[in-house]
C-alpha cells in the first residue's frame, strides 16, 4: 500500500483558515502531544546528561547538505546570512562547552513548491538537534532509537484520550515497543526499490518517494545507513575502511510515514573537512568560523536531526505534515 | 551606583573568540544555569495549564512596537516576510486554541550598532512569551512576578555551587524571595528621573539609561506600570478610564540590570486596532491575517514577553548580556 493509497483524501494544500486549524479539537489534540512529546524528549535527553542549549537561527554559513531545498538569506549589517537549514556547524561547534548537547532547533529550508502536495514538507520547521562528543555511529543510532521509544512509550501510556480521539490505533506501536528497530544498507534498500519498479539512483540519497515506498512495508522504524559519498553533506563521515561509504544513517517510520531522522558521525578533521566541502561544491571560502574551529580542533562526534512535525505527524496517525504546526507554512503558499 | 560604575570592566565588544567563549568555565556554568532557568520555567507554567507551542520564526507581519531596532526581511517565494520580533500577534491569534500558551521565541531585532557597547543588547535572543486568554493586567503581573521568583528560588536552591563560581553571591535575591515585587507608576517613574538630573521625556518610553538608573537604586525587581499611549505598540490596550494612558507594564531587575520583560493586556477589538495601527503609524493593509482573524473575533488577554539571556544575566550576575548566549550576536559584530 502506497502512501497516496493510505492517504487518498490528503489535502493538496492548506485547506483550512487559520481560524478553524486552531479551533479545530483535531488540532488542539495534535499539538497538546507535541507538547508531552517535546517533554518526554528533554526527560530522556536530561536523563542521558544532555545539556540543552538554545540554537541560533541565522548565521554567515549554515548546512548545504538538504536535498535541493533553497536557503533564505538575510541582511545582517550589511553581511549576507543565512536562516539555518540545519544546526549541524553550530552542534559541533557546541561539543566544545559540553560533551553532549542537544537544541530544539527552528530551521528554514524553500523546498520546491511542488512539494507543497506531498503532505511531507514544511518551510519552516523544527528538529530535535543531538550531538555527542567522541560518539560513533552506534551511539547515535541508539540514542535516536531509544528516544523515540521513549517518547512513543510516554504518549500511549499517557495520552490515551488523545489517541483515542485523533482515531490512533495504539496497537500501530506494538511492534515499535516491542523491540529494537531494524537497520538496512543503502545498497539493499536500493535493489528493493528496483525490485519494486522504483528507479532508486543507487549513488543518490533514497528520494521521498523511494522512502514511502520502505517505509510503507514496514511495520517498526528502522535505520536505512551506508549512504554513498556525493549523497550527503561534507560533514557525514567517510569510512576509512570503505572508501565512498558514509558512516550515516537515515531513521524511517513505518506505515508510509517515511523520514523521522538524519544522522551520522561527523567529519572534524580540518584537511579533510576543506576536500569533502570542495567535492560537495562548496566554497570552503564561505565557512569561515567553522574552518577557523576546525583548523585547531573540534570534537570528534556523531548525531542527528529529528523532525518534531515529522515525529508529532507520526504518532499523531496524521495524513500531512502541516497538521503538527500550529502557524504551517508550505512551500510557496502564503499564509501567516 | 551606576551600572557602568558596577562593570566598570565591561567589555566594549564580544572580546573573546568563539573557543574561548566555549570552553571558558564561566560559560559553561552560565549557560547550565540558563538550562536550569527553562526548565524551571516550564515547570511552573506547566503547573498553571499553560500549553507551550513552537513559534514561527518569519511571518508577513511582525511586532512593530521595538524601540527603535530594525526588522529583518526576508524572500518567502517572493513574498517579502519578517523574521519575528516579537510573538505577540501570534500569541494571541494561539488562543483561539487554548486559554493559556507559551513559548520560548527566537526574535532578531537589528539594534542600533552603538548598542553593541551597552551590555544590554543582542541582535538575535530568545523570550518567555506567555499570553492568558480573558486575562487582565493584574493576571499577567502575577505569573511574571511569581514565575522570576520560582526560577530564582529553584536556582539559589539547586546550583549554589554554580552561583558561588560566578561570584554571584545568594544575598543578592534575599528581598525577591522575601515579599512582592513593588509598583511605580510611569509617571513618578519619569518624576524620579528627572529629580536624578536624568533627562526623561514623560511621553515617552523610560530609555534604557533610565531604566538602569531606575534598576541600579532597587533591592527586587519591580514594575513601572501605565505608559503613556504613543510609547508602545498598538497592541498594549489603553486604559478605558484613563484615556491616553495604556495598560501595560515593564518589569526591571534590581541592581543595574535593567528591563527584563514588557507585557500589558492587549487590545483585540478590530476597529481599535485598526485605528490605534493609523495612531502608532503603522498600516493596517500590511496586517491582513491578523487584522482578518481579530474582525472574527479574537479573545481577550494580558501577557509578557521576558528575555531569557536578561533573566540569565540577572540570574548569574554578569556584566553583559552576550555573555548569556552560547553564540551571541551583537549589534553590528559579524560573528558565527
Amino acid at each position: 500500500m502506497t502512501p497516496s493509497e493510505r492517504f487518498p483524501g490528503a489535502p493538496a494544500q492548506l485547506p483550512v483558515t487559520t481560524r478553524e486549524h486552531l479551533t479545530s479539537e483535531t488540532t488542539r489534540t495534535v499539538l497538546r502531544i507535541q507538547s508531552r512529546l517535546l517533554t518526554a524528549t528533554r526527560e530522556f535527553l536530561y536523563g542521558l546528561g544532555f545539556v540543552e542549549l538554545l540554537p541560533p537561527i541565522m548565521g554567515p554559513v549554515t548546512d548545504p547538505g538538504t536535498r535541493g531545498s533553497k536557503q533564505v538569506d538575510v541582511d545582517f549589517y550589511g553581511h549576507r546570512y543565512k536562516l539555518m537549514t540545519s544546526a549541524i556547524l553550530y552542534k559541533q561547534a557546541s561539543l566544545l562547552a559540553f560533551d553532549k548537547i542537544f537544541y530544539i532547533a527552528p530551521n528554514v529550508r524553500l523546498e520546491p513548491t511542488e512539494t507543497a502536495v506531498t503532505h511531507r514538507h514544511l518551510a519552516e520547521f523544527h528538529q530535535i538537534d543531538v550531538e555527542i562528543g567522541d560518539g560513533k555511529r552506534a551511539d547515535a543510532m541508539r540514542v535516536a532509537e531509544d528516544l523515540v521509544s521513549f517518547v512513543v512509550d510516554s504518549i500511549v501510556r499517557k495520552m490515551p484520550a488523545e489517541l483515542e480521539l485523533l482515531g490512533r490505533d495504539r496497537d500501530a506501536f506494538a511492534e515499535l515497543l516491542r523491540g529494537p528497530f531494524g537497520t538496512m544498507k543503502h545498497a539493499d534498500a536500493v535493489a528493493d526499490l528496483l525490485g519494486l519498479g522504483h528507479p532508486q539512483n543507487p549513488d543518490a540519497e533514497i528520494d521521498w518517494r523511494g522512502e514511502e515506498i520502505l517505509s510503507a512495508k514496514a511495520s517498526r522504524p528502522f535505520f536505512v545507513v551506508d549512504y554513498p559519498k556525493g549523497s550527503r553533506g561534507f560533514y557525514d563521515r567517510e569510512d576509512e575502511a570503505h572508501p565512498g561509504r558514509l558512516t550515516n544513517f537515515d531513521l524511517l517510520a513505518p506505515e508510509g510515514y517515511g523520514e523521522l531522522a538524519s544522522g551520522s558521525e561527523r567529519e572534524f578533521d580540518y584537511a579533510k573537512l576543506v576536500t569533502r566541502m570542495r567535492e560537495t561544491g562548496e566554497n570552503p571560502a564561505k565557512y569561515g568560523w567553522y574552518l577557523d574551529l576546525a583548523r585547531d580542533g573540534i570534537p570528534a562526534s556523531a548525531g542527528f536531526g529529528m523532525g518534531v512535525e515529522r515525529l508529532t505527524r507520526y504518532v499523531t496517525g496524521r495524513s500531512a505534515v502541516w497538521q503538527a504546526s500550529a502557524f504551517p507554512k508550505l512551500p510557496g503558499v502564503r499564509s501567516p
